[in-house]
């Protein structure tokens, strides 16, 4: 028994409660290591009478890693634990105390959850487990009203730059919205749309007031309706962690120096704020003298932040906030801002723009979600980069199944791309089989999936600024297949419970094999599904460990195939896949 | 190389801002397996101008693991790092990624610690860091007004019961500071003085009100301003867990059941409140009726319970809280009260009870320190039970260190017994020999010792109520010698600033073998100790590896020995030691 890759710890994401009454524990062990661990536990107070045993199960693998898991639904809300790892005939006891070659008589010496206190659990909005995101750069999705363009907006369709305009606005939205209920999205991400003087609008002048080459406050209330009637819910990007150059505090700020009474809103470290070799003397997003950092410590700019937090939840009735750079904002911030809003609409979505590991976010008190960076690059490393076979690829799932508690998994913003990455398709080098693979890779994830606007019908582009073109409204250069393919795998997703559970097997996964199968099971639907993808560029044959005589129906073929010998035989064609259902009327356990 | 061992995740006790300005990284890998780990660490925004090779150094090891760590200072207070492993000719570098046998080229592939927000740091009061403190439990200390004692009361120093009185009180402290100040304490942990109907006031009628068979609120100011004048700081106990049965909203409770307008003060599962099976139909401490659990999630218990740190730090002056069964109380809750009281007093030291790993509750949000338990029972388990040898403790020492961030060691609340365990001396079977290897050891070790009443004049007893005895006053019955031993010790602790440094390196510590050497080093003040213990019942002899012609001083018996032919010979007798300083006459290096 490897007791070194052994890892528990209390709280985070070894142990926390599930819901108001459901406890998780989990451990790690070496791949393959143990044959068995089992859960020991009991209430702190009345341990002989409650002390259980109950066997944990494998939830997700990674290459070093087996992760175990087990649900435990403590009756006065305390729960004291331990581990037995079993190991054929080798037994090791595992408590806070360390390992031990016998059970620990004394309740103590284990583990503690000490309390559930509801406020504390980590409710994330149900909502969020059955959206279908898209997400909309506003600049570049549609003109509506050319009244409002910028003065220099070129012809919609022209090559992005850095800098050019092509006069998006909100209207081009609200003349689009069918486009969005017709490809089956339920939920929109808006980047930035309040007030400023770049295209992309990260660098905030006025918080509190659309931007008026986008449209107004009264407009933007009118697409919320909208899209509310729709069944669309609206999250907003909001830009926290620096402001603008021409938000009128630093404004001030330059103009006044020290002097002025917004001195302690940014963080100034050498009067007055300058560049000296090319480095501004205050603290910014990055090196950019335009983003001075918000010194979001200081009241006064928290009450305004959370004022702007305030009105556009309140006013607006918008169902969420992106919030940008979110992780150089300091945690106590986010954690007022999470009462702050959360208090005005308990099921606002926070989603915060982090690309690394983000468990200290992801706690219950602070955000959400996080834009799930890690779960696109796995994606694209294993269907793009051929830098992962099926069993890398596979590893990369369990790393994140095991990294983040289950109801972060359950609301995880999962993303292809975005405003700031290369488009898919042409990561793709264009190639429209890959793409599908991903999206539906996307799409029968667990969490919310989120289509960047104009991936489905086939708009590419390179790094910022090509991944930001104008979105394509002519339909004789829209890809339509492709887009059909969307509105049918999204629908799928939104029919299936089992397509969006966290419940997800690896039934295929082989190192030199560039073929995964996953199976993905809703026991309450009574739903079981087999997704089963070849992302080489040879056809290859598999062949799954199911039980005779299971009858599969292909979501997309509508034929079916039938399990034989124990085992389910399928070919695929290079960079294909299958979505596969049980025939409901054919009783099978794998 | 063990990969399965190596273990390190962002944040939380693996990297975190030591100060405004230092960030601590660190890593476990198995024991022995590595030869050195590289940190890479770099500005994410201009990484290629700014990667930075350092070596890191084991802070700490115990039966499994090294545990690495270094510091670093961000220029622009932000951190992208990552590790190089290195085993002989074996290289491997770690990054969030994973493991790669290459250096990763892109900054986005490492660890990121996003921006050192100074509200998020965890800055414990500075003083604790030279505190010593003395636990005293009001009922049993002193009795200085017998006209204030409970009518029941029986003469001072008789047998004590779960339920009897014997009339301690304020007057009785006051009376007795100079025992405090010669004994060389600098800082008091009051069990609860608020009223209640025990001895032991965890069941708390009046929040705002000093028992009256204690003194008056006046009473405490006084004595708070007569221990200020001493150099002496005062910690009270809060019970924010539960109530008692006769705080008035309870009672009000018991008397309106549902009706009652503090019906949501408390967690009644089933109205009214009643006792079922002899298990309570509302939430309680344990399961004790007499103890209802508060719901701390409720705005007005919320602003009572505030109100409440407010007054005492406020009105009172005094200089933090031990807060009672501190791990049921919601996170949330300890967010505001820390909050509200370090807004009050800065300076102020949160202590929360708790006897199990603390990591979520001591990241800077919420306590400085929990009663180091951990601490207590590896002591206890090396001196007194006989459970672990030298090489046993010296990991444990290594595990308890590695737990923690380094600010967290540094104010820790070291303890080597309770009201809530069995006297030291009882432990010790009435052996001063071991009892004294305890309190050398919490007088030399990193974080704040704790002192509980009596122990330092020989007073002994078993679980409570046994320990809870009246304080020996007649110096004809307290052990003099050991006394003295007390003074001399908190005295050493006291001048010399390497025994409360968080530098501690085991030089000594072998299997089978009860004697451990450890080094304590402050380069500041110049300073290098030796700690010497032999727990065994035999004497044994001992060599460490030091430089020749160090001269060393016996800090208790004044003797000098040197270092020949590259090592240092110790004879020690039975549950003896040995406490050596480094004459500073001797320019030497081990």
């Amino acid at each position: 028994m490897i007791l070194e890759a052994i890892y528990h710890r209390p709280k985070l994401n070894w142990s926390y409660a599930y819901d108001r009454s459901t406890m998780h524990l989990r451990l790690r062990s070496k791949r393959g290591d143990l044959d068995a661990v089992i859960a020991i536990t009991g209430d702190k107070y009345g341990w002989e009478q409650t002390i259980t045993h109950t066997p944990m199960r494998i939830f997700a693998r990674d290459e070093l890693f087996d992760y175990w898991e087990v649900e435990t639904q403590p009756p006065y809300r305390r729960l004291r634990y331990g581990f037995q790892l079993v190991e054929g005939e080798n037994n090791v006891w595992m408590t806070e105390r360390g390992f031990e070659d016998a059970l620990p008589d004394h309740p103590l010496e284990f583990f503690d959850f000490p309390f559930m206190n509801p406020v504390d659990i980590f409710e994330p909005p149900a909502w969020v487990k059955d959206a279908v995101f898209y997400q909309i750069f506003p600049e570049r999705y549609a003109n509506g009203d050319p009244s409002l363009s910028p003065k220099n907006a070129e012809p919609w369709g022209g090559e992005p730059t850095p800098v050019n305009f092509f006069g998006g606005d909100l209207q081009g939205v609200l003349d689009h919205l069918d486009h969005l209920s017709q490809l089956g999205v339920n939920a929109i991400y808006f980047c930035p749309l309040f007030e400023a003087t770049t295209n992309h609008k990260y660098n905030t002048a006025d918080y509190m007031k659309v931007d008026p080459h986008f449209g107004t406050n009264e407009q933007l209330k009118e697409l919320v309706d909208a899209c509310h009637q729709r069944g669309i819910r609206v999250v907003l990007d909001a830009v926290f962690n620096h402001s603008g150059r021409e938000f009128p505090p630093f404004a001030d700020v330059l103009a006044n120096g020290a002097a002025s009474p917004y001195a302690d809103w940014f963080y100034v470290r050498d009067w007055p704020p300058r560049i000296e070799d090319g480095i501004p003397t205050y603290d910014t997003f990055a090196f950019e003298p335009l983003m001075p950092k918000l010194n979001t410590e200081h009241p006064e700019v928290k009450a305004y932040l959370l004022e702007v937090a305030r009105y556009w939840i309140e006013e607006m009735d918008i169902d969420g906030w992106r919030l940008d750079v979110a992780n150089e904002v300091d945690h106590q911030f986010w954690r007022e801002f999470r009462q702050t809003v959360k208090a005005l609409k308990p099921d606002a979505y926070l989603l915060g723009e982090i690309w690394h590991d983000s468990l200290m976010w992801l706690q219950g008190d602070q955000f959400d979600a996080v834009m799930n960076y890690p779960f696109t690059n796995s994606v694209l490393d294993y269907v793009v980069h051929g830098k992962l076979d099926g069993l890398g690829f596979a590893n990369e799932i369990g790393k994140l199944l095991a990294a983040y508690s289950r109801p972060v998994t359950e609301v995880a913003f999962n993303l292809l791309g975005s405003h700031d990455t290369p488009r898919l398709l042409t990561l793709c080098d264009g190639d429209v089989r890959k793409m599908k693979l991903a999206v539906t890779l996307l799409l029968t994830y667990p969490g919310a999936p989120c289509i960047y606007y104009g991936d489905e019908v086939g708009l590419d582009g390179g790094y910022d600024p090509g991944c930001r073109k104008c979105m394509e409204w002519d339909e004789t250069k829209q890809n339509l297949e492709l887009l059909d393919f969307f509105k049918q795998t999204i629908a799928l997703r939104k029919e299936h419970p089992a397509l969006r559970s966290t419940e997800l097997k690896i039934l295929h996964a082989e190192a030199g094999d560039p073929c995964i199968a996953m199976e993905r099971v809703d026991s309450a639907a009574g739903e079981r599904f087999l997704i089963v993808l070849n992302a080489g560029e040879e056809s290859c044959s598999i062949d799954l460990p199911l039980t005779n005589q299971s009858v599969w129906r292909d979501l997309f073929t509508a034929t079916s195939i039938e399990a034989k010998q124990n085992k389910l035989s399928l070919e695929l064609e290079a960079y294909s896949f299958s979505l596969l259902q049980l025939d409901v009327k054919q009783p099978a356990e794998a």
